[in-house]
């Protein structure tokens, strides 16, 4: 159990207890790794008594110093088991992602006076990376960066996205990582300007984008980076004009990255570079987000968030052209924001690059 | 767009109106797959007015006849794009999945009169598969079938329970279905008796029992099956009580499944033989689960569920023994429910079989 981020998270709520379902979360606060299906996982915190974990018995449990389990089976009442550990006079903080099943209960049978969503004093901890964690997302970008100079050798005359994109797990391990840290994304000519294109049987052809948008998993921590190369023939004009562009608001962003800027004006340096090369319409999406040991995790580099960033945060700058006729691209680096500046954790190059 | 069961839905709902996000039960209902991750995705039902998605614009969608579709950016406010369309009188029965963050709004800023919990009417539905769906499921467990006979072939001396399951995506394609349709169990020894236990480096041995729970997706709809085998020696006496009381304790379940029956009650006749037999509390869980696109559907074969079982209900039975000095082994095969019994659409025999 980490006692220090309990208590920084219970310092930053304004509820009188926390229930976090989210297993990433139960994860950050206490080192364990529950995956519950669609059974109720439930961490009780609050500031007067120990915190308590609601787990079904069929999922073994290494014993964690401070916890106490309140275990139950398949065939328990969620209510009766929740009941005695709630106060009925308490604001309850509920985890964002608590499913209506859990939460309309509580609700309609008073087990408190109230609930609110109670997941930003949890997000806000967890954005800010401690050093432990920064060398974990430091090597796995280091690991992505090899992979990546490994993937665009897998591409080759006749072959399909789906048959690359399944050789990409066995290449991370080899590297010392986990395994993926998302499905990655192959994509082959129009399939580039799909900021979702799910690998399919798409054959390559001379001429076409290779976009990879992959990452991996090192001792729990995510890496996430995207770059489009070009098949045997260079940019055509307009595509080189494109990638340019994406490639300058990549690095105009991450120059502008620093303590205390704020994350919507991150964006918006990157979103006028691609605006004023008049291609605005066509950047669909926020410019980045942020990452630990979920790929995406709360906070977000898009209009929406005006807070600052802070000393610490991890997040992506991934901005694209999603130009269907023309070239779909997107170069994605992460970054670690440091009081002057940021780190940017990928160091495989942004320029142009033709595989033969 | 399936008008049919949308029909069936709302004629089972007494709300005013449905709000699902489950990306399954859209599926089922409009024909359309979307993987929203963090972001909202909303379908509106309601007797009076035609179904409405809200969707982020990140995602392309292919138009949909008579089915609305209400785009929003990653800037939109939440609650400012569900208003026009909800009523303040309304009882809003909402998808048992929606996420605290989307269902506090809604009650807190009182877009409807009060919100309940309205996916029993989808899982209703979608837990009596039409004969469409039938076929694929027969389809998708006989290619499990066929490769659980590979699966055994892959165990040899020196090999770790990882280098197993990595295999399996590519025997699953290389039988025409899609991919696995969940992480596959693969346990050797004593980590059998763990019943959710991943595939880690574990050696295989003399002596093991290897277990393998596995199942596949075909077009859209999902396999699951568990077979126990030992390597190179046959079981102990008592690891072979344990083996027989489980193969009969599936059995006798098997035989008594049939429309009209309680699935609680076909729990007991699986748990009764356990029990009798004198392993009762190591058999930690539910018998079984339903299955469709989903491998953890709506409904459960357990205590818990007192409701009959009705002609075109899927799921499985899976009875287990985890005994961690002895033995875990589990037998596991998917049933369709019928008016006068069962349809067992695995064939995988039960029989204790000794890997050379």
């Amino acid at each position: 159990m980490n006692v220090e981020r309990i208590g920084k998270v219970l310092e930053k709520t304004e509820a009188d207890a926390l229930l976090l379902c989210d297993p990433s979360a139960i994860f950050y606060l206490t080192g364990r790794k529950i995956s519950p299906g669609e059974r109720f996982l439930g961490l009780l915190l609050n500031k007067e008594e120990r915190p308590k974990l609601f787990l079904n018995i069929l999922f073994p449990f290494e014993p964690c110093e401070g916890l106490d389990v309140i275990e139950y089976s398949d065939t328990d009442d969620y209510v009766k088991l929740l009941r005695p550990h709630l106060k009925e006079d308490w604001v309850l903080g509920v985890d964002k992602d608590l499913p209506a099943r859990f939460l309309l209960p509580i609700l309609k049978q008073k087990l408190v006076r109230d609930c609110i969503d109670g997941s930003l004093p949890v997000d806000r901890t967890r954005a800010i990376k401690d050093e432990e964690e920064l060398r974990k997302m430091r090597r796995s970008s280091q690991i992505n960066d090899e992979a990546m100079g490994i993937f665009k050798t897998l591409v080759k005359e006749g072959i399909t996205e789906k048959q690359v994109a399944d050789q990409i797990p066995e290449i991370y391990r080899s590297l010392g990582a986990k395994s993926n840290s998302f499905d990655s994304i192959v994509a082959f000519g129009k399939n580039a300007a799909d900021p979702h294109h799910m690998p399919d049987d798409t054959v390559l052809k001379e001429g076409d984008a290779v976009l990879f948008d992959v990452g991996c998993i090192y001792e729990d921590y995510c890496s996430d980076m995207t770059r489009t190369f070009f098949y045997k023939k260079g940019p055509t004009p307009e595509q080189k004009r494109i990638y340019e562009l994406v490639k300058k608001a990549n690095e105009d962003a991450e120059a502008y990255v620093k303590a205390g800027v704020r994350l919507c004006d991150i964006d918006s340096v990157a979103r006028n570079v691609i605006k004023e090369g008049g291609y605005g319409p066509y950047f669909t999406h926020r410019l980045g987000h942020f990452i630990g040991t979920q790929v995406h995790e709360y906070g977000d580099v898009s209009q929406s968030f005006t807070v600052p960033a802070e000393a610490g945060n991890t997040f992506s700058i991934e901005p694209g052209i999603y130009y269907p006729e023309i070239l779909g691209c997107r170069i994605e680096d992460l970054v670690i924001v440091t009081e002057d500046g940021c780190e940017v954790l990928n160091h495989y190059p942004h320029e142009i690059e033709i595989i033969r």
